[in-house]
């Protein structure tokens, strides 16, 4: 793990939030390299969820909603962890987390045994939306994005001309107020979901359940992370939300331990039962081929962008032991990103960087191929440091112009190039011609 | 803008947020086709400032950071509205917009005249990270997203490879608690910049700010929004910020006034050394070809996605009368988005939804074209009233299957489709082959 933070930190992947002032705690920032990687993730996502599907629409709900939403979801109430407060030294402490001495818990902090009981701390950040810091004026940020979509749902219902079962899709930025951030990225106190609400028929339920979780480990597979790397766990009765007829947990082997990446909950008619109650508003589905009307029960993918996007760190992270071609062995960092994840897709290199006619084609090159695909130009240094700057970065291809390619070798070399593949090493021949495409197909 | 207004709420553009529970002002969703037409702008913005530039890279920072950075930028002691506070009513007023009678000031809400001084207001969203409310944990929510390219300059320098001049570019939220939110999406609380930082030589800096002002007229034109409807505004002296040598004011007529879209300002050194100065840490430019070390001056372009997606709404809205074949005249509500704007770029209908071969045929096309862009599939109906839901949500082009198509009419017209244009209703024929080039050529 920490070779892997130190390469996000070297390569600009991932930065602490303001760092020059001694970082936030439970806070990062996403740098050049990390903000890519995390686009892709968010844009395939969007993609196979939502452009692809005739059953899906997209929304995007704000962070900041009616303080009325918490209270009819529960999370006013119940969104919280038990904290205790020592009374000597006034720091506070998660009562689940207190160290134990002689069969009593005691103060981390101060050593003190003097503790007040145990009280419910909510989780979820408080500001105030107006002039005044009045109890009308209190909101939440937001700890999860689910919510807009049940909230929004008549809204979309009336506008989308959806019928059941369809699905609202959402990505964007939660909020919560972790006492004892961790693991990175893993744990933080901002993060960004992607969520989706599947509504249905309360005899469809289950068996949607068992889909979603088929299209998630496939989706998980599209970018890069095999099925046998994550654990589905089917939270037995008993350990679910009282509400939920079913719950799986997708777990990921992090290097810190197997923690969850996604949970899919089939939530039943819980939160737009809820809404109802507390805002009368009618939030039924009204099918008119039946002429039946009932609250829809709803099946939730919920993933992590920031989990998943550690994930994929994780999992393209490589070293091995190569020999160059003076037979001088040497380790190389490598990250084995799918092409279609990676921040960077090709990196173009003229030769020489002192020959204007190399230097000239390369950024013809540059040219065709960056309306369609994020591309690094470098001329610095010799072509196997490049090549290894761009296997640090992940970038799958590399493509170097040399004077064959400027037609100094004949006529029937000119126009081709080097393309040289990340993982093997290997390298082939190709016209520039077939380069968009070929490219083009392997990133889609 | 009623009009605007109210097809955005029918169509599924923008929704009030937490609408069931009456709202919350200034606060909005974005729904199914808002979602889509604001994430076009965002990509074509990132691809334009950030994939086809050498000079330029991404970032995204978070939105909680330290509140060190709020007092190095001058938010914490500045950014604020005067306000007064009515003795009798205790309702909060903006002093400068407080009603007159008889030359003195009077509270709107309740008449009474015993108000009190003007107190600065700060706009900052102000919160608590950690377990206790106290000044040490106090944060913002950031009110825009510049200061973290400012505070990440180092980190990014470092990483990145980059020389003078280069920019950072990041898209995100920020929030300012206005007394007054208004103009619908215009000026709400909760709100979404695309911000670039371009760092320079001092003597540069001039020159770089006319630079980036074309740049950016010529980003709107490309997105639909042609240059004459856009107002330069050069700021005069002594109404810029006291550091700004030069300041771009981008206006829009919006039907409700002429209103701010951008604003491009030279803001020489002013952000870097006033963390220099706060943090300590050295973020100077160290030249080394010419050994000189200094603070990087820079030009801001920042752009609002919220009033862009606005005057892409006001932009595109047209209503016409047209004449159907039967001679019957009626008005056609139209958004004419750029094609690369467009929430849906390709309408895909069979002609009969109970002929299997037609519909069949259809969702291939369908398939065909998904990978690459937005397509509708629509069965409902007759062909016209289609095509008219498809010219509300601003789709491009529509495409028809038909007879022919499935080779009824002879292997000639086989696999052909009309194909529809939006803007002049004109209708061709063309294969379906052909679609696939065409349709990415014109939303490119
Ligand atoms: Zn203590
Ligand atoms: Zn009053």
């Amino acid at each position: 793990m920490e070779k892997i933070v130190s390469l996000c930190k070297r390569r600009g992947f991932i930065f602490q939030s303001s760092e020059i002032y001694g970082g936030l705690n439970g806070f990062w920032d996403f740098g050049p390299l990390g903000v890519e990687l995390k686009r892709n993730l968010k844009d395939f996502w969007w993609r196979r969820n939502v452009r692809e599907r005739d059953d899906m629409v997209g929304m995007d709900g704000s962070i900041i909603m009616n303080r009325a939403v918490w209270k009819a979801s529960g999370h006013e109430e119940t969104f919280s962890d038990p904290m205790v407060d020592c009374k000597s030294c006034k720091a506070r402490h998660r009562a689940d987390q207190l160290p134990e001495k002689d069969g009593t818990k005691y103060c981390p902090n101060c050593g003190s045994r003097d503790l007040t009981e145990p009280r419910a701390f909510n989780l979820m950040f408080k500001s105030y939306a107006g002039p005044l810091e009045s109890d009308d004026n209190l909101v939440y940020l937001r700890p999860e994005t689910a919510q807009a979509m049940f909230v929004q749902f008549r809204n979309v219902l009336d506008t989308s001309r959806q019928k059941l079962p369809f699905g609202i899709a959402q990505i964007g930025k939660a909020f919560r107020n972790e006492i004892n951030p961790r693991n990175y990225i893993f744990r933080s106190r901002e993060f960004e979901q992607m969520e989706i609400e599947y509504f249905c028929r309360a005899e469809d339920g289950l068996a949607l359940t068992d889909y979603w979780l088929e299209q998630r480990l496939k989706f998980y597979e599209d970018i890069g992370i095999p099925r046998d790397k994550i654990h589905v766990v089917d939270i037995p009765d008993g350990e679910r939300a009282f509400y939920s007829k079913k719950t799986y947990d997708l777990e990921y082997e992090f290097p810190f331990g197997v923690s969850e990446l996604e949970g899919i909950a089939y939530r039943t008619d819980y939160d737009l039962s809820r809404h109802i109650e507390a805002s009368g508003k009618p939030l039924e589905y009204h099918d008119q081929e039946k002429n039946e009307k009932f609250v829809p029960h709803v099946v939730e993918p919920s993933a992590g962008v920031d989990r998943t996007t550690l994930a994929l760190l994780c999992e393209a992270f490589d070293e091995e032991t190569v020999t160059d071609e003076n037979g001088k062995s040497e380790v190389r960092t490598v990250l084995r990103f799918h092409p279609r994840m990676a921040p960077i897709k090709v990196g173009i290199f003229p030769l020489l960087k002192n020959k204007p006619e190399l230097v000239a084609k390369a950024k013809e090159v540059v040219a065709k191929l960056r309306p369609h695909m994020a591309v690094s130009y470098d001329e610095a240094g010799a072509i196997g440091r490049r090549y290894r700057r761009q296997d640090e970065a992940g970038t799958p291809f590399c493509v170097t112009v040399d004077f064959d390619t400027v037609g100094e070798n004949g006529p029937e070399k000119a126009d081709t190039v080097t393309l040289r593949h990340r993982d093997s090493m290997q390298q082939e021949r190709v016209s520039i011609d077939e380069l968009l495409p070929r490219l083009a197909a392997a990133i889609l």
